[in-house]
């Protein structure tokens, strides 16, 4: 620097951003490798879109609070552009510009970050990100069954055992409302019955009626047919007897029906899904099966795995009718969530538990060598760098949550053995130089 | 839609941008995995930061062409921010910020999208993904050698077989330029040598003479140093005797042979490593040890993995003073550069081997569960989700690149068999159920 006096930027996050540090980095890393995992598993494939597009492509139709939040500015060329608040646009956008190489149906996954400027409060994030996948290009029940097993099998990959898919058929609730006469107030109705979670029964039936004009009997109606209680076939019996001169809320019974069988056929457990006519998710996009995903543990912060089955993904951008499934997995909610149920080890931060301590530099070749060979054998491992003073190594050591350290002094190097030290034990052992990948497989797989 | 006549959005993508089809974003995806297991091997560990800050941060000096370049805009706030253009800048910030609580040494990988508002021209975009690994907070010779040790393990983790890491220290060339009593022309001199490999020996010596006023015989003496040949401890000695009354160039010589011995002593093929004194890396930032790649069968495409040390990361946003080395792996430069030479699989774009195909959908929960049993057994499977004509979705099979279809008519499944079609070979065997799993799995382990 030229002059001492010049001054610091301050260093600092924008509102509502956030660095990852290690110990959240690593474990969400480890979230996306086994939801991957699992995508990959059914056959869904990769896709990634820009950051940036034409603010045209990403506005759709507009007037929405997500238009409101969304990043938008003119680039050096002039051209109004914004960073995607969702992956659902982009896909759309995507899949009108590619599918007719691609071919249907057509699975794929895929995990980015969106932006947001919203309210920060309540924990709320500018950036975050979104892991969606969905089944295109077919209207096949399959593809619906397949979703809800891709949410079951994703749960338990990342390490739950007590949840909940809520599922329901939006096709049920239309039906209900054209019995009830209530089609051209179905906006409202769905409205207020999307706060039943929040608010209650009784505040929901009071804006039924106040807001959408509804009488007591068909508000009182309403919540009685979407708080049916009982095992799942009980409540699609009695949806069945209810709703039976609806086409339309007989089909989709009869598609909750199938799912419901088919997840008792191949042994989910029972509890487990769980059909709930509550559920209307939104009141636009969605008109067959929709799901959301409750932590057993955890139930108040909502559904961590949501989606559900579209008419017609991509009519804004092309004549080609695109029906499909799909359903998008809250990672960084339930990274909150594992860390609140103590499910994110303390050592998270931390890629190697073993570390080379290092003794004067002439000797280093001897713990770059031992380093090598160890990785060679797949136990992750880290030099410490320089030669300083044992202690001052042992210190770090502790801090990174290492479970061993080797050290190689002169004594240890001229008797070929290496001093294991097993850090939370806090014991020592000389084990032969030979013995070292052996004796180390042992005690890491058998902590 | 309201009404027919509504005009479709043209879906597109702004110029300098991509998607990533599944055939791309898979062995992305792919890449960046085998990057990541290597990083953890050395005990790097992961870190985010976001795509959004202060322009005020990522300016920071200010002046540079990056800057020009970068994406930067007002938010709802009326911040003055812009997208992150390398990851370089924000780990400095995150550096400042962080490290504090994380200590020293601290080793960090970071993988993520940057963007920058360059020309378009000569296939470069806008928005690329960076692949960084530092370690920070120690100025020991053995992170250097270690550095370059992840580089080769990158390398042959990605499968590139023929390929050298070029190394020199700045100290070399510093060194160099005070002997002839050059330092003050030592930007010119250097601009001029990074052309050396474009424009050749000739032109760079007329530049550094009418460029920067250099004698023949000084631009003569620079151009035969830094194209000493030989192997690489014949370049060593040869230096040493040139230099010997150079401090600094004498610690860059015993620096670069101690790596170049420990390189030897692990048994790092010989010609992985080549000394190479004419690479700068750029004018200001590096101030020792400087690695370029280059593969052996495509050394046209430039180096494809990069990097350096420094003497003080963050001196803009804090007073602790952070040297470092580290490296960045030009992931799409290599993806491009692993089409080019055939290391991607034509079958790159699929996740799964096996397709189960769909008959009448009463039976679908026989392919439902048959799915999720070969699933169990790790093998990837997708099931067609429609019972339409067979043929149709062989067809589906063969342009996805499956290997198998497993076919379970009414016969079949009367029968207790599958009917296995080995799609490549076009022959097909029938297996009973219970031997499915280890047929396919003796199959595809040896196709």
């Amino acid at each position: 620097m030229s002059s001492d006096k010049k001054a610091l930027i301050q260093p600092r996050t924008l509102k509502g951003f956030r660095d990852f540090l290690p110990a959240l980095a690593l474990p969400r890393e480890e979230m996306i490798d086994k939801a991957r995992r699992v995508f990959r598993s059914y056959g869904f494939v990769p896709i990634d879109t820009p950051a940036l597009e034409y603010s045209e492509i990403l506005l759709g139709k507009g007037g929405d609070e997500a238009d409101k939040q969304m990043y938008r500015f003119q680039d050096h060329g002039g051209r109004d552009v914004a960073l995607r608040f969702d992956l659902t646009i982009p896909f759309a956008r995507f899949a009108a510009q590619h599918l007719h190489n691609l071919g249907t149906p057509f699975k794929r996954y895929h995990i980015g970050p969106v932006w947001r400027g919203e309210n920060t409060q309540h924990g709320r994030y500018r950036e975050f990100c979104q892991c969606d996948f969905d089944t295109i290009g077919t209207g096949a029940n399959n593809a619906d069954i397949e979703t809800g097993l891709v949410i079951h099998d994703l749960m338990v990959a990342l390490g739950f055992e007590r949840f909940a898919i809520h599922v329901n058929n939006r096709r049920i609730l239309n039906g209900l409302l054209e019995q009830l006469q209530l089609g051209a107030k179905a906006t409202q109705v769905l409205r207020a019955l999307d706060k039943l979670q929040k608010i209650g029964e009784e505040k929901v039936a009071q804006e039924m009626q106040e807001g959408a004009g509804l009488t007591p009997d068909q508000a009182r109606l309403i919540l009685e047919v979407v708080q049916l209680k009982g095992d799942n076939a009980a409540i699609l019996d009695q949806l069945q007897t209810r709703l039976s001169t609806c086409e339309g809320a007989m089909q989709g019974i009869a598609d909750l029906r199938q799912l419901q069988t088919s997840f008792s056929a191949l042994g989910i457990p029972t509890e487990r899904l769980q059909i709930d006519v509550s559920i209307a998710r939104g009141l636009d996009y969605y008109t067959g099966t929709v799901y959301e995903t409750l932590l057993g543990d955890l139930p108040g912060i909502g559904s961590v795995c949501s989606g559900g089955r579209y008419d017609n993904l991509a009519e804004l951008y092309t004549k080609q009718h695109l029906p499909g499934v799909g359903a998008s997995l809250g990672l960084d909610r339930l990274l909150a969530a594992m860390e609140e149920l103590g499910l994110i080890a303390a050592t998270a931060g931390n890629t190697a538990q073993i570390l080379i301590t290092c003794f004067e530099a002439q000797a280093s070749v001897n713990f770059l060598a031992l380093g090598r060979r160890l990785r060679q054998a797949d136990l992750n491992t880290e030099l410490y760098p320089e030669a300083t003073g044992l202690g001052k190594q042992l210190k770090y050591a502790d801090r990174k949550g290492f479970s061993i350290a080797l050290i190689g002094g002169p004594d240890e190097l001229a008797k070929g053995v290496w001093q294991v030290k097993h850090l939370r034990e806090g014991t020592s052992t000389e084990v032969a130089d030979a013995d070292l990948i052996d004796y180390l497989k042992r005690v890491l797989s058998h902590p």
